[in-house]
């Protein structure tokens, strides 16, 4: 343990190329250097979460590139905010590095990164490394809301459902990757670049978060059946959903055909999952947020999530779908 | 890696336990159980840090109880704030979790954890839980500044520089768990005391910050030479540092005898270095500060710091205390 405690001056090094980069946006006094960072207060309510990637459990280095692990390591985070409506603004940085990853490794992982942060308009205001057996990213990311805030609590009878973009898109890339799904050519593609560069739904977030009363939402990071379990719950409701509506890709459809499983539990998709008082056109949604809108169902009085298959119930509730898996 | 990507009922019981457990401060408007915590914005600058404790790195399971390891984890990041003067305010936990720890452990590890925080006067408001292969937990902490916030880059040639408390008894401690020092009686229950369970001087910092000019300040995680190092290199720099004032405790001679090494370049000390424009006595700023303060040396012109030992120059620079170590 010893040589352990003390830093090397490898770390440092990693620590100098990893806050070396920062983006200064008008709300960061002090950067990366010091014993903490200096912000600005946040404008309205401020917002934090925390998400983590660990290797072998999250990702695997020979799936994808540096630069796509680090950006979605912050995509984790950006989609918990854009499920808040809010603004991302700046985020700190621990690294938990092992032997036999080298200095162009983590140059490419940074740049992603960073590319990532500066497109989202966030500061990577402080970092931290330390040794581990496997690679981690773990980043605590800052935003705020001035207006609305969209929560998981406030979704009501009669609130119409509605998700952003395709979902299980993820969740059959890492299986393609994996071996276990076959599917081949474009759509082998988009599947992997899927689950490989996700994008955070953030500016349809802040969108959302202007509608009156303000919606209700979660981001799909752990499957749209779980993540809805969520808001249920936490709204003290129920919902049936329309399982010939759930928005599929044409790749999905290529490589699962019409099964469901996957585009309700298979998770990462980091799409919007939101409930809105006033029902919308799917059109208008579309246009009003930025990004394909698909209206899924109603939330119900009562409690779990019915999916309801050609008009007859079915019984794919939370548990049956947890066995399936 | 299929089993990994969706959360099991375990790790939901987990979050639950590590988040019910909020101590509500009045900046906090929501806690666990959405997408983010939402809090009040800060007073005044805000503060934010993030630092991490892996086992096999920074702890091993069997050298102290769950609830220790649980409060440092959370003091690592409070001295932190100390540093910058500060009120710590906030945080956001990640947890990777490993196979072979119970319910048990983990209500005893957030036991210290929100004993810690309550002390402090921070609220827990969002975790995440992740499977690792190791046990490691990442806090991110927030604080805000209202008056002075101390900074490394404030120290100017004929600055007076002072430490808190004692120094190199934590280094000792872990030593004497591991077997590598020999220490018995009371001595060693000190020790290790200091190791596993650390205070991080948040009064202090607080009532450094009232001081103007502002002064400049370092807490000694990584040792006294190491953090000086880092103080000197970012204001631009040199020190002079008498050997005979280094503050060592009755414990550490009784391990140690007069041998400075660990006091120098021990480190996880969580102590505070700081230095002020205008020469203060011992007495008076222990008396200010709460906490025995001792002086060590000045700021000169130049870079890089020398030992004085016995009014001759020693060669105890930055590499040569590395190449000891």
């Amino acid at each position: 343990m010893a040589e352990f405690v003390s830093k090397s001056l490898g770390e440092f090094e990693l620590i100098a190329r990893l806050t070396a980069r920062l983006r200064r946006r008008t709300g960061t006094i002090l950067g990366p250097g010091d014993d903490c960072a200096i912000l600005r207060p946040a404008r309205g309510r401020e917002l934090i979460t925390i998400d983590s990637m660990v290797e072998g459990v999250h990702f695997r280095l020979d799936w994808g590139a540096p630069e796509s692990l680090g950006a979605r390591s912050l995509t984790v985070n950006l989609s918990d905010i854009a499920a808040m409506g809010g603004r991302p603004t700046a985020c700190v940085v621990n690294l938990a590095i092992r032997p036999g990853l080298d200095a162009r490794f983590f140059d490419r992982l940074y740049a992603g990164l960073e590319r990532a942060a500066g497109a989202a308009g966030v500061d990577i205001v402080g970092g931290n490394v330390t040794r581990a057996e496997a690679l981690s990213i773990t980043i605590a990311l800052l935003g705020e809301a001035r207006g609305g805030v969209l929560m998981r609590s406030a979704a009501r009878p009669g609130d119409h459902i509605y998700v952003t973009g395709t979902l299980g898109d993820a969740a059959l890339g890492w299986r393609a990757l994996d071996g276990q799904v076959k599917v081949r050519g474009a759509a082998r593609r988009f599947l992997i670049d899927r689950y490989l560069n996700p994008a955070a739904r953030v500016a349809a977030g802040m969108r959302l978060a202007r509608i009156r009363p303000v919606p209700a939402a979660i981001d799909i990071s752990d499957g749209l059946w779980q993540d809805l379990g969520h808001m249920l719950e936490r709204s003290g409701v129920g919902a049936e959903i329309d399982a010939a509506a759930i928005p599929l890709s044409p790749a999905y459809r290529a490589a699962a055909g019409g099964d469901l499983k996957l585009a309700l539990g298979g998770g990462e998709d980091y799409e919007l999952l939101f409930a809105l008082r006033h029902e919308k056109s799917e059109a208008h949604l579309t246009k009003q947020l930025g990004v394909p809108v698909s209206g899924i169902g109603r939330i119900v009085r009562g409690r779990g999530a019915r999916l309801r298959d050609g008009g007859a119930p079915a019984l794919a509730g939370w548990d049956q779908l947890k066995e399936r898996r």
